[in-house]
């Protein structure tokens, strides 16, 4: 069983009666509906209004994937919240971040990187294609599909040279984006996704949710390895191997 | 001094009346003209009809940089032509693949990847997107610009993960392409760069001219690394510091 | 059921007597029993005295994973055996290349590299370090292990930057290497691996056994893609995303 | 004039007569005095001491490269001078990090990793492997360089995949390290460096020395880009390339 963890911060979903038609309980549960069709999956759903933003160690401890949506109250995260889940990533959580995440403490964190970028709210349409093609998170998608109308984001988008560049965006505005990229952090693995602007119901498309499942099941990592446990002096090679 | 050689098949230039317009005396005669405009840069021209394509030991042993476009003839390059070249790019010569040299032989040879692509000749514009701002080969190019027309090259482009990808191409058909990346191979360093198609004037184009200039000065290496020096007996670890 | 095909030039084993006791029906042999002992890996052994030395397009089609043992004879295999090898990995047949087949022409090809390196013949000891611990080829092996006797190799190996350096060997007589380490080459995965000289009984060591059993399972791909079914003119993006 | 600042904590050079007989002015002065050596370099100290720890913001605004030595008191650097230093990488500062600095604040906040690593202090010698002979950090550098006496440290090393590994150490004590390492961020570059124990006198031999200086020049970055820049909206793609 995957247990996977849903952050929104269930903003624009209250604030805005465009954003609450698409999704009236929140992105949170859009997204949960579809993973949770899946068997081996199991999911909770936390905001930022909650106590800690839901995020206590206990339930940071009970996670095998966390999903990340944010946008317009990233600084109202805590810091000790954010390095919580930094630090369990590092031990073997995995982590997805979702389109506006990209400036959320915890990717910014992990990557080291300014992880800024350039964006228009025009309501292109997306061409993602598939760079990767025998990515698994690529597994089930065509070359490539189209998504009517997105926020555009443009580069250059300010992250480290990623591991893999599964998919690409072409927006019909004109610009394109590294719109799918992989890092891994220690024992965790982080993937990236572009599209999900609360403006336009993104998340109940059928190749996105496609692709958040890849990247849960991609994501997940049973075991976990703590970074204070290489911690110990080493004893030398034995002297019997030295020994010409 | 940089010493470039400039290899072209020169067969459409003779064969269409089309091509023939847009570059007369040959499109290795209109990058040697922009290339010659450099004071610390000498040009020398090769053509496929050339007794062993005019890449005998000597003239490769001569370059510093060589420039490859190839279309409709790669499998008339001797392989011991494209393996002259090869070991030349593995001891410290550069080399930049244009357009649809990314199918000829050196270019699949040191990459050790089928190298394919799709395409579309249907004269789309490109807007070349500039990934890595900080790369020397992005020097002097603003954050985008358009060529009229192209060429479409599409993903996916099977190559090895490229150590950068300098410039991303959108199309205007729909289409993207990692259209300029780099690569390294023992002491040489490898540029392809996507634009060059021979029925359009890309050559002539400002920027096209900026970046492969760029690319010249990138891929040069002053110095030479055989790949057999290496191949020596090692002397085992002076005892002193073997002693605890 | 992963088809496993090991590639043994079997001369060594039948030239020294030395050897011939260490592995008297020959390292294919010795790989293939304790791979053999998997329930879900079927084994076959081809070796170079055979008609194209075993490597006949039915058989290479019929492979899932390769293994590769050569030293003496790398050039006594044929071009077309060799490329039709590199055909394969590209459409997404696994391959694991083991201690002196870094020269094969197969590894060569695939990594467009020289692949050379140092090596002293003293039978030093290697430690073994696992660089990766999350990686699943290191599954089960501890933070090192020793290998009492080997030949040893030295940087600076002449292979492209891998994906994932996953072991580092240490060398008694002062050496380091890159032991192991994997890299893509379109649909296919490569690793190789420092140990296994024939005049050591290195692949008895359960160590060893557990790494090249994982591997094999890491390098399994169950979908094939041709290096040609991309070649599709394309379609241009549909005029109705492109209104605005 | 390439303008380095060193920071260097300065508390072992004053609490152990051990250190205090080898770095009488600090391991900032014998750093400096070998820079200072170079004509188009000039050399600034701060120590952790001084006011914000020397690196005001007209300080590091005034710097090109920065070489960061810390060991028993990372803690001590305030964060808002941890974050000051990383924001300038992210601009085009280059980063020198050393030995003990991989557990930095500001080395840790650009990798987004928890650095970890193993140790122990048992004065091994450590012999470094130039891995890349074509990079500029190894210039003048020979296949390899004994440290007669050092700390060991021990992978797993809890960093990113880095760009390029330069150096790989040898310990006589067993172990291997991943001793010299780039990184690049946004605009700045970075080089951790694995010598350096504040206990021997390494920072006065040749090698070393050489290595420091080759970083320095490879660092440097003329230019700044600012991560603010590119946030602005674009503009569509001319129409009459959309006209097909």
């Amino acid at each position: 069983m995957i247990k996977v963890t849903i952050f929104n911060e269930f903003l624009h979903e209250k604030k805005s009666e465009k954003v609450k038609k698409i999704y009236p309980d929140g992105i949170h549960k859009a997204i949960a509906d579809f993973l949770g069709e899946e068997e081996d999956t199991s999911v909770r759903c936390v905001t930022l209004d909650m106590e800690e933003c839901g995020l206590t160690q206990e339930v940071v401890d009970d996670t095998d994937v966390i999903i990340w949506w944010g946008h317009m109250a990233h600084d109202k995260v805590p810091d000790a919240v954010a390095e919580r889940v930094r630090k369990a990533v590092w031990n073997g959580m995995g982590a997805i971040f979702l389109h506006s995440a990209h400036f959320s403490k915890p990717f910014r964190a992990l990557t080291g990187s300014p992880c800024n970028l350039c964006w228009r709210e025009s309501a292109d349409s997306e061409r993602i294609w598939v760079i990767e093609p025998n990515h698994p998170i690529a597994k089930g998608i065509d070359r490539f599909f189209d998504i009517p109308a997105v926020e555009t984001y443009g580069e250059p988008f300010g992250i480290p040279t990623p591991d893999r560049i599964v998919f690409m965006g072409w927006y019909s505005g004109g610009e394109v984006f590294r719109s799918g990229v992989t890092f891994e952090r220690y024992n965790g693995r982080l993937f990236y996704f572009q599209p999900g602007h609360e403006s336009f119901p993104i998340f109940y498309q059928k190749e996105i949710q496609t692709i958040i499942k890849n990247a849960v099941r991609w994501a997940y990592n049973p075991t976990r390895r703590s970074t204070s446990a290489p911690w110990v002096n080493l004893p030398t090679v034995p002297s019997e191997y030295l020994k010409r």
